[in-house]
């Protein structure tokens, strides 16, 4: 199932996007999928299908926040996200640590464990700046959230709460990540508690899961300037481009 | 500094070795490092100087193992190593697991916390085992650490029992391991408290970084074929070789 990331077609739609094989085609035939529900065609981090970005995430839009005291959110960002950031920025510093965002986001969203924080941090922070983030990229972080629930919410097709490994293939490639499923079963096993029953995954498993992809996906794609699927690394930018993902997730 | 993965010079005792810049070995000389204390050239991940294998890790080495119920362990296994594999492995079955590695480790070395342990178990267990390991990788790990131990004491020059970010690069390389400050900068962010304070790290930090290290070196090389300090990945080559460090980082 490599061939995901080395095969590409005259369909893709950007020149780092493999298509779709055949048999994965063949594969959603057989498991009654919606043709119109997914693109045709996607690749490793290619930005959301246009589809997709027809579905404002939850608080993503809205009200001016000209009301607000802070001047850091974009225009236009909702009052519920500005709540939700001064509700736990008690100092009044304009900015806000990991404990501080899981409380923030507990209110729009659910209490996310410390991982999935400490990620959300690491991928959405201002990389000159602490361990903290501003209202901006609060802004952006809830705004992502918001667009990964509406997909969560689409691709959990048996509306259990919960993904497999194939919702979960579905549901990244719908939000542009085309990954193999050799890939997903690494990850997956992460959450495999050794019971032998089938591994499902929760939002925040989800979330998790979905940062590392988005992460390592747009790293990978820094270097892979031509748009090919491939990228050479030095050994010294291998390690500082990992290595940080490690750190973050503590 | 990043030339440490670049540059290499005649002096190389292995294809893959960088030599040391200048201005490394002028810094050295100007903190009155002893020469001789250390091999003049190394690279990434090349095995130990023949220096560091006349120091036999603690318990390494020593009387046989014909004594044991067990037939895993290699011939000359130290009896201690045994004793201490076969007071955890209560059911017999021939395999501990994380929890079992952390409290065998335990009566010879220190009580290592558990990403140390998950680490350890990850890079030697047999890779087409669960997550446990028998008596010949925990031969080998034990018989690692001792010689990690050797290393680590020798670079605590100040005999703190801690060790800065000179120190650590100073111990890494004696394992082989020519890290790029750069490098060591991210890898020691992780035990940054915020207080200020200059970064320090017992043993067991010293292993979990080694360990880091060691891993994903290890696994750049196996791409890096003409051993040119440069490797290409795919997509899925790149996700397969660097999600399991995460996975395995719980």
């Amino acid at each position: 199932m490599s061939s995901y990331g080395r095969s590409y077609s005259s369909e893709s739609y950007a020149p780092s996007a493999p298509s779709l094989p055949e048999s994965y085609r063949q594969q959603e035939r057989d498991r009654g999928a919606s043709g119109s529900a997914r693109p045709q065609s996607s690749g490793y981090g290619v930005h959301q299908n246009q589809q997709y970005q027809q579905h404002p995430p939850a608080y993503g839009q809205g009200q001016s926040s000209s009301s607000s005291g802070y001047s850091g959110f974009p225009p236009g960002t909702h009052p519920d996200v500005i709540r939700s950031f001064e509700m736990v920025d008690v100092d009044r510093s304009g900015y806000i640590d990991e404990k501080e965002l899981q409380r923030a986001l507990s209110s729009g969203y659910q209490r996310f464990n410390l991982r999935t924080i400490r990620l959300l941090m690491f991928l959405f922070k201002n990389p000159h700046d602490a361990l903290r983030i501003g209202p901006k990229e609060f802004a952006a972080l809830w705004s992502c959230l918001g667009q990964w629930r509406a997909i969560y919410d689409r691709y959990d097709r048996d509306r259990s709460g919960k993904i497999d490994l194939f919702e979960l293939r579905d549901a990244l490639y719908g939000l542009g990540y085309a990954v193999p499923p050799s890939v997903l079963q690494i990850l997956m096993s992460k959450y495999d508690d050794g019971s032998g029953r089938k591994i499902e995954l929760g939002f925040d498993s989800f979330v998790e899961c979905g940062l590392i992809l988005k992460g390592l996906t747009e790293k990978f794609k820094e270097k892979d300037k031509r748009y090919v699927g491939q990228a050479t690394f030095n050994y010294d930018e291998f390690m500082s481009t990992v290595l940080p993902f490690l750190v973050a997730y503590d």
